[in-house]
C-alpha cells in the first residue's frame, strides 16, 4: 500500500487538522469528540449537521461554510461517526431554531443519527438521502444507498436554511430533493482503506462492477469494458427510469468521480449525457463536473441528476462558500 | 486500459465539448484550430493566452475565466499545441491591449509558442513558467520544467491584467511570480496515455519517483516509500533551499494531486509541509489543496510555494471565475 501518511492512526487527526489549516477564514475542528465545523457560528438559522465515514472527501467536511452545513462528523474510513458526535457537534453549533441531521441511508448512519436525535435536547429532524437507483439493499444498507445527491440535499437545503426556512421547511425542501435526484456509478478499480491495506475488491483489468456502492460494495452486475456512450446509456437508463421526469423537464447532471478517474474522461462522460438526456427531451440547465463524493482513490464515476424546478433551480443557484463549493 | 471514452481520436473533442457544455456561461470552444475561450471576449486589458499538451487537466483550459486566461489551447495529450492553434486564439480574443503568452519549459511547448509569437501581428511577450527545482533538463525540457506553479503565475498576472496592467507590467509580474515559485512532487503510480493503451513508466509496489515529472519524466531517484512527513521534508528541503526566503516571510502553500490520489492524503500532506514550514520561521498565509496540475489518473503530489509580498497578496486574493478556480 502507497498512501501519504505517517500512522494509521494518525491519518483522520493529520488530514483533517491539514484541512482546517489550509482553510482558517471558513473552518474548524474538535477532536473530542471529532467534528468539524464553521469558524463563524451562524445565528438564527436552522443548523445542518451532516456525517459519515471518512473516505469520500470533500464530503461532507468540504461541505461545510456559508449556504451548506454548520458542521460535519467523520467517522473513521468508511465506518460511520458516533452518537457523541453528533449530539456535541449539534450543540456547538444550533442556534435555537432546531437542527436537522442530512443522513446517507446506511445501516450505521441511519441507527448512530437515529440516537443521536433521540438524545439531543434540541428540537431535531433527519433527512435520509437514498438516491442510489442501482440495487435495493446492500452489504451496509436496508433500501437503498445514499450517495453523490447527498450534495444537492445539503446544497439546496443549505440555501433554504440560509434564507429563514423552519426546521420543517427545511425537512420538506430536503424530502423533496431526495425525491427528485437519482444516481448510479460504476467502478474500474477497487480502493484500499488504510486500516486494511489491501484491495477492498478484486476487479479484472478489462471488468467493470455497474452500480458499486461507494464503499466498493458490489451493484448490478460486473461486465467487460464498453465505450463510454454505451456506460453512459446504462446509468442513465436506470436514473431516468426511476424518476420518470416529464418530457422537457429542466435537470441538473452531476458527473461525480471516485477518486481516481481524470478529469478529461469526466468531462467526457458530461458530453455523453447531456447529448443522451437532451435526445430523451431533456434539458440539462445546470452541471456539476469532479470528484465530490469520491471512494479513496477508486478509478470510476457516477450520475447523478435532479429535476429541477423554479425553487430548487434558485437554491441550487444561491451563494455558497465552502472548501469544495464556492459561488 | 479502462478508460471513459469512446475512441481514441474523439477524445479531446468529446472532453472539450463537454466541458464548453457544463459551463456555458464561462467557456466557448472552436476546433479548426482547437482553443478555448471566455464566452465573453475581454476588452482593454491584455490578453492572456497559455496551452499545453492535455492531461493536466483543469490546467489551463480550467482557468479561462475572468481574472485568469482568455484563452488556452489544447494540444493532444502531453503533446504540445501548435502555432496555428495559439494565433487563432490570439487573434479571437485580443483587445488591443496585447498578448501574452505563458508557457510551461518543455521544449516543444517553448518553441511553438515562440513560432507564434513571432508569427502574430499583434504586440505580444511570453512569460517562461520553470519552477520544477528537481532537476535541470529532462526527458523534453532544457533547463528546468514548468509545473504546478504556472497556476500561481496565471492566477497573479490574471489579476494585474484585469486591474489594467500593460503588457509590459503583466510579463514583469509573471516574471517575479515564477522567480518567487518553486515545485517539486513525487510519484507513486505512473499514467496510461489513452493513444499508448500502457503504462508510462514501471514502479515497483513499495516504490516512489521523487522528483516525478508531469508527463512520468523520471526524477532525482527512485527510493523506497516513506512515511509522508519525511516525504515532506525531501520536497521542502528542495524548494525552500531554492527560494531561500528571508526568515519571517509569507508563503503561498499549494498542494496538488497529480490525479489519482485521495484528497484525504492531500490535506494531510498540506499538515505536515505547513507545520515545517512554520518551523523554519515561515508563514503560510496562503494555500491551495487538490487536483489542479495533473497527470491523467497518476498517484502522486507535488508541492509549491510562492514566497509573497503585499503586491502578490492581493493578486492572489483578487476575485477569480473560471471552471476550476472560483471565489
Amino acid at each position: 500500500m502507497k498512501k501519504f501518511i505517517n500512522e494509521i492512526d494518525a491519518v483522520m487527526r493529520e488530514s483533517l487538522g491539514g484541512m482546517v489549516a489550509a482553510h482558517p477564514e471558513l473552518l474548524r475542528v474538535e477532536f473530542e469528540p471529532t467534528f468539524i465545523a464553521r469558524v463563524q457560528r451562524a445565528s438564527k438559522k436552522v443548523a445542518l449537521l451532516s456525517g459519515g465515514g471518512s473516505g469520500h472527501e470533500p464530503l461532507h467536511a468540504g461541505f461545510v461554510g456559508r449556504g451548506m452545513l454548520d458542521a460535519a462528523c467523520p467517522g473513521q474510513v468508511f465506518t460511520s461517526p458516533t452518537p457523541d458526535q453528533m449530539l456535541a457537534a449539534a450543540e456547538a453549533v444550533h442556534a435555537d431554531r432546531g437542527v436537522l441531521f442530512i443522513v446517507k441511508n446506511y445501516a450505521g448512519d441511519s441507527m448512530n443519527f437515529q440516537m443521536a436525535s433521540e438524545m439531543l435536547e434540541i428540537e431535531n429532524a433527519t433527512v435520509l438521502v437514498n438516491d442510489d437507483v442501482a440495487v435495493e439493499n446492500s452489504t451496509h444498507t436496508t433500501g437503498r444507498r445514499g450517495v453523490a445527491g447527498t450534495l444537492m440535499v445539503e446544497k439546496m437545503v443549505g440555501a433554504a436554511a440560509e434564507r429563514g426556512a423552519t426546521l420543517m421547511e427545511c425537512k420538506a425542501v430536503g424530502d423533496r430533493v431526495n425525491a427528485a435526484t437519482a444516481s448510479m456509478g460504476v467502478a474500474f478499480t477497487s480502493c484500499t482503506v488504510p486500516a486494511a491495506g489491501r484491495a477492498t475488491f478484486d476487479i479484472g483489468d478489462d471488468e467493470i462492477e455497474v452500480g458499486v456502492g461507494i464503499h466498493g460494495e458490489p451493484g448490478r452486475r460486473r461486465e467487460k469494458i464498453k465505450p463510454a456512450s454505451r456506460i453512459v446509456e446504462d446509468l442513465l437508463g436506470a436514473i431516468v427510469g426511476d424518476l420518470k421526469p416529464e418530457r422537457g423537464s429542466e435537470v441538473l447532471l452531476h458527473v461525480n468521480g471516485f477518486g481516481g478517474t481524470p478529469q478529461m474522461e469526466l468531462y467526457l462522460l458530461y458530453h455523453c449525457a447531456a447529448e443522451q438526456l437532451r435526445a430523451q427531451g431533456f434539458k440539462p440547465v445546470r452541471s456539476l463536473v469532479g470528484n465530490y463524493t469520491t471512494s479513496l482513490e477508486m478509478a470510476g464515476a457516477s450520475l447523478t441528476v435532479t429535476v429541477l424546478d423554479e425553487e430548487l433551480k434558485s437554491l441550487w443557484d444561491a451563494p455558497v462558500h465552502t472548501a469544495a463549493l464556492h459561488w
